[in-house]
């Protein structure tokens, strides 16, 4: 789409008249709503919409301001941005490269709108590959104990590049609560799924054991809990028991790829939608 | 749901304030809007709704008059439903029981809100199956050269029971364009496909010849085109070397109960904008 | 197939000239293999197979007699029937009848190779359901105070009938330890599984808080640990944000009878082998 | 796996005795079965197997060669490839890129088993993305006036090379049956496939014309008929009305490279057995 349009997601308890107050706010304006799309959980009462228009005018930060007004005023929570306005993106990465390359890939086909403005790791392997992209690199060595001070220099480094949305590609560390509360920007993960699930480590390796016929792949927002948080996008795919550990591996690789790459499309798209530890998906 | 609510799905020329004049007259009648869903067709300008709301009074009748009036003044063709409604149903069947049976079980365990006035079939193979559920069974027998009379009969029929909706539960004739033009109702009919497709008969068989890796089914609403007619809801299964005709026959029997199942929801569920010969499904 | 073939599942210790000894074991008393299908478990050095041929003559019982004491010769445990057997089989049921319904009509329409000889509940709500498809209804009510003497009345009554598979049909009862090892029977189950597991009672409820994007169903035989045991199928179906809980139970119900189905067919054809925890399905 | 292995794939008219011979055979000369798995096609009475043992000794040619005479010796058309073998691999690009990544990926990741010794295209767009691999980038620039010049330059590089298989990923034109049958080696195509198949050009245009609920994609060996040939894998990807043309274009390429990826997999495993028009996938 050539014309820059604005996005909001708002969401706030139900009352009558909610549509027809925000799309009566912006044609009032002169805006023309290009999409809108509402949900209304029925358990909780709360009130989720989706709402892209083209404004009159292209004081982009004017309308934005006078959004959040009107949103307060009728006791919505929202979120705006314009189509014209590229994210910065950094992404964590460890030593696995698939989730990399297929978003590097993305990134640099003009596929995503963002702009990547940093990879960070804990080890040295992707170097050269990461910046075989032009991407700065950013080496972040990691012990038990020195978690603190290397949380603290990934934080300044994401804050001084106005980071606004972090990719974990398989970075292989939990990241502290202080960390997630300080950088207050949302964090998409990615990790494998089970049907049953499976505590402990080396899960391909239980999940064959037990023999499972499917094996699959979350990307959520990260939490301080590990691997929780709200769901975004999952998926499966089949195995049999012709799959050694080694398939198993690697079919949740090309799975991994595929669900973080359509997770970080929605949130570029502000598509998603948080509240509460769910996520409504504006797809 | 225990509330009636309104259901209108709309559409026409896109234009400036649409979703808000929508909004806007329901509220100011007092009404509640539910859920509501928007679609805008880039490429041929087209504007598409679909609403659900709580009138202010029980007035149905009142309510649906008034919103005619109001959508035609807007330049919108509109079809409204109240979820109190339960719209009549004929389904016409062949000698495959399959679809039969599960369309027969979701109404019986009023898993479907409509009311199955009619069971017609060109043999008496399923007549007992049928009655098993209490449903009458009319037998139109059918050859090439009464085919005229055949249809003239079934049309008196569904006109006398005031059917809203005809489902071809496998039914193995191909309806003609005078019937379906004179019935002036819906008509939701389910195939298989393949890729690629294969002309001509036992399409089984040639797919199997073939050596696809994957067998499809279709839902669409019938036109006088076999197998033609805008597409409600489509879906594959895999198929290997070691399935013969006989397991992908089995096969795309499960598929097309489920597809035929999923269309026939959506319909009853006012879900389905046909325009043009696709479909806008706002599930 | 009309000719009635022999089915072999061995599994035993891999060594050299398993394949080549069984096939010529087969060849030089004339029959002919129809199928055969190996595994090997590389990490626990099992090997598997599934063979199927046709005998040189038609003393099913000789030659299977016969196959035992070659199985056992190369150290092999072995499982033979005859495709002429027809298993005799009982369901169990409570109060759901989806699942139900999808194996009464499979077996009605002869697409299963069985005899259904009881079915069995715990409820009297399809007592006149499972009549009306011909079938012998056994009332067994149940409570936690009862529970040891229902489960011997039920115990009577499948070894009167001889009967060689249970199903638990949505039964929603676990079975003791000690029905399972007195039974000495395969039983196969269905239940919900999700991504994440969810521990406790009201799993939709749970998921549909949790926000989840996939709901799976899962068949496996039954062991005394609650919906554990090894997995003969598995299969999962998206659902969004617009789903409510009765959405989820729905779609979780179609799903139910698919995976049920699947699992059941693979068993009926002597397709599944177990060994530990894990089944190898030869499809 | 370590080991080097022989992986045979053999077809011919099913007589009895087939499975005993070949195990026995290689019993015979101290080889060790690995695995095996055989398929008799019901219709045309013909005889597959797929193969995988560990040789006495490592004479490597020797026992291909006393193969393939054994293999005659019972009627049998046999293929016969070491797991040692690195087969040499040209892949042919147009404009796009996607598909060039995800097999290039693969192959620096060492996750294929082959050699890419050239890619070769009729633009230079991707000169630089190819070099970027390390790859060898052959410019053979393509007009309908020159196409024979231009096929018989693309050959001889080809046969200078000795390659054994041809990927065309995304690579636009249509190769001669003059080429093919001179190649004589095999090559596979990937191509989009829709619910019904659209004749004429831009497909996913049509596509989103006739409101398809899916879209899909084909990998295939390409004979001299468009988009026709043995079919090795197949999936497809649900879209809905929401998704524009360039929605569906988007889709597609991910589908596009997931189903190349896997059928070129199958490929390098000897995994693919190609009689008629059809192929045997022992996966």
């Amino acid at each position: 789409m050539s014309l820059p349009v604005h996005i909001a997601l708002l969401h706030g308890p139900d009352q009558p008249g909610l549509v027809a107050r925000t799309a009566g706010w912006i044609f009032e304006r002169g805006g023309n709503i290009v999409h809108a799309d509402q949900h209304r959980d029925m358990e909780s009462g709360i009130f989720f919409q989706r709402i892209e228009w083209i404004p009159a005018s292209d004081a982009t930060s004017a309308e934005t301001e006078a959004f959040y007004t009107f949103a307060s005023s009728i006791g919505m929570q929202a979120r705006v941005t314009s189509s014209s306005h590229r994210p910065r993106v950094a992404i964590f990465v460890s030593k696995f490269d698939h989730c990399f390359h297929d978003l590097a890939l993305r990134w640099q086909s003009s596929d995503y709108m963002c702009d990547v403005v940093a990879v960070v790791s804990n080890h040295r392997d992707l170097e050269e590959t990461v910046r075989g992209y032009g991407l700065p690199f950013h080496f972040t060595p990691f012990t038990v104990e020195t978690k603190a001070e290397t949380e603290a220099a990934q934080l300044e480094l994401l804050r001084s590049l106005d980071v606004e949305l972090v990719i974990l590609a398989r970075y292989m560390q939990v990241l502290s609560e202080d960390f997630l509360k300080n950088l207050g920007r949302p964090v998409i993960n990615i990790h494998h799924s089970f049907l049953p699930a499976f505590a402990g480590g080396r899960p391909y390796h239980q999940a064959a054991a037990r023999g499972v016929k499917l094996i699959g792949a979350t990307a959520h927002y990260a939490t301080a809990v590990l691997d929780d948080g709200p769901i975004i996008q999952q998926d499966v795919t089949r195995v049999t028991h012709r799959h050694g550990v080694a398939d198993l591996v690697r079919k949740g690789r090309d799975l991994e790829k595929i669900v973080l790459a359509q997770a970080v499309r929605w949130h570029l798209e502000s598509r998603v939608l948080v509240y509460g530890n769910k996520t409504v998906v504006f797809d």
